[in-house]
This record gives C-alpha cells, sequence and structure tokens, in this order.
C-alpha cells in the first residue's frame, strides 16, 4: 500500500510546515517585505508574466525573485536578463514542490532584509505545491486560456488556496474552447473570496490591474509592519 | 529536513513499485492486451487526443479506458460519452502520481482480459507521473504548443521515460512562439531513441501515425503473447 505511505508522512510533514510557514511569514512581515508566490501548470505563462510585472514595479519598489526548478536555470536567468533584478534559482532535487523549509534556507541564503516585494515563482505543477505552505503573504495562480476552463475541477485544491487567480494569455481566447463565465463558476464554487483577473503579458490586458493588486498588498504589509515595531 | 524524508519513503517505494510495474506489464502481455500510459502537463489535450484515437481505432480493436483525477470525473465521463467505450475513472485521494499498485487494482476491478489495448490516461502532471512505473508497455507524453519549446529542459525526467512524445494543438502554432527544431533538440538529447510527432486531434494533423504507431504495438504484444502460449 504504497500510496498510504505517503499520504501519512505527508500529514507528518505538514504540521511541521505549517509551522515553519507561519514564521517565515511573520519574520517577511518584520522586514517590511511582501512575500508572493505564484503557482500554475507548466507552460502556463508564469516568467513571462513576471518579467513584466518585475518591470511595472522594479523604479518604485526594490523586488528580488526565486525561482524553483528540478535542474534547469532558465527561467531565473531569463528573469535577470529581462528585468536586471537579482534572481536566484533553486534547484529543488527533483521534488515536485518547494516547501516552507526550503523557502526559509533559500531567503536566508538570498538576503531578503533589503527588499520591498519577493516573488517566489514555484514549480510547474497544478497539483504538489498547493499542499505546501511557502510562508507566502498571498498566493497566486495562473491559469492559461489553451489550459481549459474545466481545470479548477480537476486540480481543486490549487484554486482553493489561491488568494489571487490569474487567467493567463487571455488573447489567445478566440483560439481556444475557453468558456470565461464556465472558468470563473468553476473558480467561484471552490473559493469564493478569490480574486479573478484576465490578463495577457504579451499584449498588456490586465496587467495594470495585477500591478495595482501587488502595491495594495506592499502598503498593507509595510502597514503591518510599522505596527510591529510600536 | 522534511524532503529528506520524502526522498527515502519514494525510494523504497519505487523499488517495490518497480517489482509490482513489471509484474503487472508481464499479466498483460500474457493477456495479449497493449496497455499504455499518456502522461502530459494539465490542458495539453490528452482527453480531446484520446477520445480521436479511441474513434479511430475502435472498430478494429476493443479498448478500454481508465482515468486518473484528484476528485473529479469530467474527463472518463466525456472519453465514455465520445467514444461509446467502457471508461473508468481512478480517483486518487488527492496524490499527484498513479503507482503500479494502483493501477494493478483498478485492472483487477475494471476486468481488462478481453480488450485488445488498455488506455491510461494519467493525472496531469509533468513531474509525479513520471516517477512511477505504472506498467504499461508504452509511455507516451503530450507537450502541447502553448506550453513552450523550454519544457523538456525543466522536466526533464519525463522526457527521459517517454518513449513517444505528442506534440499536441500543432495547429496553434502561429499563435506563439514555440520552436519545433529545438524543441525535438531538447528532447533527443535527453532520449535519443524518442519518436516525436507533431498532431492536432482538432484538424487530424500527425493521427494516422499515431494510430499506425499503435497498432504495431499491438501486434508486437499479440505475437509476444502468443510465444508465451506455446
Amino acid at each position: 500500500m504504497s500510496e498510504v505511505k505517503i499520504i501519512e508522512i505527508l500529514e507528518d510533514v505538514n504540521a511541521e510546515n505549517n509551522r515553519t510557514a507561519d514564521a517565515v511569514r511573520e519574520m517577511m512581515k518584520r522586514n517590511g517585505t511582501f512575500f508572493v508566490n505564484f503557482m500554475s501548470s507548466p507552460g502556463s505563462g508564469k516568467t513571462t508574466l513576471l518579467t513584466r510585472l518585475i518591470n511595472m514595479l522594479k523604479d518604485e519598489y526594490k523586488i528580488g525573485e526565486m525561482d524553483v526548478d528540478i535542474k534547469s536555470s532558465v527561467d531565473a536567468k531569463r528573469v535577470a536578463d529581462e528585468t536586471g533584478i537579482r534572481s536566484m534559482q533553486i534547484h529543488n532535487g527533483g521534488l515536485c514542490h518547494i516547501d516552507a523549509d526550503m523557502t526559509s534556507r533559500a531567503i536566508m541564503e538570498y538576503g531578503a532584509e533589503d527588499l520591498d516585494i519577493l516573488i517566489l515563482e514555484n514549480i510547474g505543477n497544478l497539483v504538489c505545491p498547493a499542499e505546501f505552505d511557502t510562508g507566502a503573504h498571498l498566493n497566486i495562480c495562473l491559469l492559461s486560456i489553451p489550459e481549459g476552463d474545466d481545470k479548477p475541477l480537476k486540480y481543486p485544491l490549487m484554486f482553493t488556496v489561491s488568494d489571487v487567480v490569474l487567467l493567463t494569455k487571455i488573447d489567445t481566447l478566440p483560439a481556444f474552447d475557453f468558456d470565461l463565465v464556465k472558468a470563473k463558476r468553476n473558480i467561484l464554487n471552490l473559493n469564493p473570496n478569490a480574486i479573478i483577473i484576465p490578463v495577457s503579458a504579451k499584449n498588456g490586458t490586465g496587467m495594470a490591474e495585477v500591478v495595482s493588486l501587488i502595491k495594495k498588498e506592499v502598503e498593507k504589509i509595510k502597514n503591518e509592519s510599522a505596527g510591529t515595531l510600536c
């Protein structure tokens, strides 16, 4: 019964992981650094969206980025090349997710004290990353139009733990049978508070709305951070 | 060090799993049933491709299909509705993969003795399913054009364990920056024997080639099965 074994271990790991995640979240708040976790399938456009987003925010905020991959460093290199910010590649040794233990060690090595925003580009996977709290203040999930409007039904946990869902590659809508109303209903049935924003990193649709959302979250953390110093 | 714990468990599970997978493969060969495992990201077009493929093969062969999902039954229902064959939904309890223990139990419950072909539609995930041998005779992986040509670099194990890579949604090539030459090179660097076929389940491109490949594999199993009876 190999799958039962794994579930038991995951439960143990999850309890420990949640404590570490809370500690990471608290530490980042004290620093005044907004920590945001981007999750999605492979190929949903995380790296392209993030380079555009960082370029729209970097004049106003000091931003760092951590990129998780099994082996390659293509994403971290692309983000660094296309934005000029400092980017860190985390190789997670073939695992399907990143947990709070790994983010906490990566943050210590990376040094986030001077950052306003720390972005985590999680590994491309709709299943496992949803199971592990990374310690981020906000979870953003991308669902790209080519993937189909039924994905929330098939990967419910991802859409339940995400505060924000970005419907990416919205410019390709005419090429695919993607029902926007159905997709939104599928997401809101799981997570009535989810903020859903259709975006295109290619033509810019929705990007201003994402920037405005991130700015609000940064200010919230800054205010809470000031509060902890009183 | 939660991730080390998981790795150790996975190694134990893998050794046990490989033995079960070999037993499943041998049993299916004795039955004369070709067992094929389809893997990919979420939204790469597995279900659409499979319904078309099954409709092209079902007059000549008796086909069964098993569909793995965390919770929903949308895929198995779609396959059954659109092809008329018997389809089984396996709910894997939130796990990110299916292993040989699970396929073997599912096959026993489903009853595959009378089938020429048993198709497994694995869970949408480029990481974990690659780690678990399901006992299939052939692994087919789908990489859709919207996902990008760099995915083999980022999910190397999937492209190493797959005998065949189908480049799906090839009809959408004009809408995306997907370099076919680069994608093929990235796959063949990992797996020099990989058979790569560009396909579109929408307009039919490449589907005859996939049908011909499946037919050859079915005949191979039938011949080997006849050999085991001598």
